[in-house]
């Protein structure tokens, strides 16, 4: 099986951020409400951080179900690691997630300030200075023959779309405006170069766009 | 984790018919062409029959991936296993699909007329003279904790879902008029009292119409 670079459940304002201005270690989306971005995932019986039963299988549900199946590696960006900036100045941050991060598989995160690896509940965290193709590489062997997600943020996504790297990514677009932040596209329409593209509504109102290697 | 009964990828002309008249050991969907059924389907990269690289990887092949997630029972009506009514005169008849049925779990065929047990290519038909309560008591046993597979044909769709046994339900509505056969529904809104219902257009000319438990 041909392993993928797969992006899932990227969110997406209606202007096109995939977070807002400033964030901070209290605020990862900065200025943004991530329940804003979030709310269409949250409310389905597969998303992967619901602590109680229920939720919605419908349409929306058949895509936060995609974050776990067959992926054995993530690669992100440091900014959707943390909000530093530079030299580590505070080791201590071990990301947004608490005790359990949703992972559960190793995560490469790309910076210019490499630090030592550390486990987290089930979740390791790498740090690579690597570009791209070097960087999924090191992902593909992790993942031992599955899939590598890639998880964000919009620059990092933005990189290895550039690159042609990605396989398959799945944007989701929330119907509410953040009008500064973190751009992940000016219109769905001029990404994607080379690649299909479907867009979906969803009757909870957000809108998917697939994207797939031609 | 409760076991769910879940249907999918059941396929329904536009006019709502799922099979068309007269099948027979050669044409499982009677005067109907099953490509004008599946095409959508086949098309997809995840499509359980797929025996060659490639295949679209957009809303369609989300839902065709589901026919093999988390289940491992399956239960069928007898119209599905094959044409013959009445007293089983040929038992040498195995199904449709070959020497390698594409569901590789226990199947559960509902007829009056039982004949025994055999396994082919990973899978094990039983046949199962029962209600659906009993029939989906049966298929949960096998399924050991994992899904039930609801696998048609329209009565028996009808059948379980008039008895509200089916937690999920996907319909994939084809973009062709049959005229006359086995009928699933007059129309999908008129389906599913007490359920929730989602439309969803696909650009590949199918609907997809989603039930779920409310």
């Amino acid at each position: 099986m041909t392993q993928l670079l797969r992006g899932h459940n990227l969110m997406v304002s209606a202007d096109g951020f995939g977070a807002g201005e400033d964030p901070s270690s209290t605020r990862p989306f900065g200025h943004a409400d991530p329940a804003d971005l979030a709310s269409w995932a949250g409310a389905t019986a597969s998303w992967p951080n619901r602590t109680e039963p229920g939720g919605s299988r419908g349409l929306d549900d058949h895509f936060t179900r995609e974050f776990h199946r067959n992926i054995d590696a993530e690669i992100m960006g440091r900014g959707k690691f943390g909000p530093q900036r530079g030299p580590w100045e505070d080791l201590s941050w071990q990301g947004w997630w608490g005790d359990e991060p949703p992972f559960r598989t190793p995560v490469f995160v790309l910076t210019h300030h490499v630090r030592p690896s550390f486990s987290l509940g089930g979740t390791t965290f790498h740090f690579l200075e690597a570009g791209p193709a070097e960087a999924l590489t090191r992902a593909k062997e992790a993942a031992a023959g599955r899939d590598v997600r890639l998880g964000g943020g919009p620059s990092t996504v933005r990189a290895f779309f550039e690159a042609g790297l990605i396989d398959t990514l799945h944007v989701a677009v929330a119907p509410v405006r953040l009008g500064r932040g973190q751009r992940l596209w000016n219109a769905p329409e001029d990404f994607g170069d080379g690649y299909h593209h479907e867009s979906v509504p969803s009757p909870s109102g957000v809108v998917h766009h697939l994207y797939w290697r031609r």
